[in-house]
């Protein structure tokens, strides 16, 4: 723990943030200037950063304990889509001078419900002062088995493509907290909204696909820019079939009243879901695997040889066959 | 390494950031969601996270290489205070709009010297926008052999207290750099700034403490601040011998024109030299230690038994008898 530039920061890490170290010796309570971790033997460690910063990555209106569950999930979003359990995390916190301190204890019971659920602890941290916007980043550190590590390369053509839980909640609930999301109830918007600010990260889910999924990445950019991530990394191409796309009751209530928004769903981002592909040989062992974890896992196309065009790898047919091919810019609809 | 926001950070992390993750396997060429690490056989992992923001850790005209060694310094300053050699870091980098490129570059560079210097790689990172100041948080990692690091505690009544290298050129630096040291040459006077801007975290000497220091941390806060954290976390107390202060030529210089910088000295900051505690049976051994690594190790003063107040624990005494003792907002002189 880097130390406190002022004398209430002593209180801030002593009353906010010790206190979520609590669970990890190592730790030391945060009262020394580095953590100390013992890898489990016949392990790697898997680290991944993100950072979110107000205005860019969250509304300055949200609540901050959302942001700091945010901040944890797409982490372990991550992690969970390598294979990787969670064990712990270093955190930055740049407040400003005058954020309130039930605003700061409001993030750090965001902290402590994102710790509870998903089994990791607080190793260690730097809480800086900053003129501008609040901004934070979030090393997160998990384990696999050596070499056990998911990849986004490595998928075949041949391989079934995956995806856990339901797609497109996530960019319809930002557009839904933002009040853009017109036609529909009241509960349906919140639902969405909560997706949008809350990321489930499949942490449970994630390592059972070590030695099952041949590729797998996390899907926070769309589904179809992940999707042409793996593509790209595993040298395959990827039709993805609309109808099978795994949507949320309010989801598919929102598409159904507004069928334009099959854009938003297959292009969005923010799902933190794990998009992974397998040889259709693992059909069973990943049904079996959903049932055990409760985590839906849905089979939404199948890769085959890349094609001639970066721009084609990767593709949606919808039931009347339209065909839609995602640029940079969004997507073209032919 | 999380996905860029905008095409051109594509561009940012294959031109500037990739080379730097090149030494590093496990880090993929920052092409995947995460990096993997395998831990050395027997080995512990040590973490540290250090943030600095513009216009609070560092000026805004400051050159971007010096940003990023001090960034990088700092905290490989806490890993060889704690014994442990650097291995790897995940930056997370929050630029405007309209930082320049040739700046980003300056900042890698800087990275790029720092890495060499230092032995360590990227293993990743998220690169992010940010209407407010540039803003940069990093996460060291580094091993020590398993239960080696050293802490904050463990220095006992009796011990020698050790300095590695010059005490004060950090904070007379930030003054040189700011122009408010008066009555001081040039050559000096740059001299100091650059021991500011750019720290030189003693990584090859701290790994050589473990089983030799009783207590060690790194000087940040100012010598007298974080010897009070080691008698603190120690139980002990600690008058500090001022005629015994390594000084370098420059800050002697500085001194002798102006007495009252001796609690600038005593006081400030960002010195990054390792102050630690040891048995005075390893006085033998230290300057051996300090010979092979080219890092002097002077001996400061020796550890009491605690004061009956806190305040007291820390205390300097100049060859004048007259004793100096710190308080949160500089020092009281008797």
């Amino acid at each position: 723990m880097a130390l406190p530039d002022a004398p209430d920061e002593f209180a801030l890490i002593a009353e906010l943030f010790a206190p979520l170290a609590a669970d990890a010796p190592g730790a030391f309570g945060l009262t020394d200037d580095a953590a100390v971790f013992t890898p489990g033997e016949g392990r790697d460690l898997v680290l991944t950063v993100d950072a979110l910063v107000e205005g860019v990555h969250f509304l300055a209106n949200d609540p901050p304990g959302t942001i700091a569950r945010k901040l944890l999930g797409v982490n372990l979003s991550d992690l969970a889509a390598k294979g990787a359990t969670p064990k712990g995390y270093l955190l930055t916190a740049a407040f400003r001078p005058d954020t309130p301190f039930a605003w700061m204890r409001g993030f750090a019971e965001g902290l402590r419900l994102g710790q509870q659920a998903f089994g990791l602890s607080l190793w260690g941290g730097d809480t800086v002062s900053t003129p501008g916007p609040l901004s934070f980043s979030l090393t997160a550190l998990g384990e696999v088995p050596k070499g056990g590590m998911l990849r986004r390369s490595g998928a075949r053509a041949g391989d079934d493509i995956y995806v856990t839980g339901t797609i497109g909640d996530g960019a319809l609930g930002l557009l839904a907290a933002q009040g853009m999301l017109s036609g529909l109830g009241a509960e349906d918007a919140a639902s969405l909204a909560g997706r949008y600010r809350v990321p489930a990260p499949r942490v449970t889910a994630g390592p059972r696909l070590i030695g099952v999924a041949s590729a797998a990445l996390d899907v926070s950019d769309g589904l179809m820019a992940d999707l042409g991530h793996m593509c790209a990394a595993s040298g395959v191409g990827a039709p993805v079939e609309t109808a099978s796309l795994p949507l949320s009751p309010a989801a598919g209530r929102a598409l159904a009243a507004e069928p334009s928004l099959l854009g938003t769903i297959l292009g969005g981002g923010d799902d933190y879901e794990i998009l992974f592909a397998a040889p259709p040989a693992h059909a069973a062992q990943i049904a079996r695997i959903a049932l055990e974890t409760g985590v839906p896992m849905t089979r939404i196309g199948r890769l085959g040889e890349a094609g001639e065009q970066t721009g084609e790898k990767v593709r949606a047919i919808d039931p009347d066959g339209r065909i839609f091919i995602p640029n940079h810019l969004g997507f073209r609809h032919f």
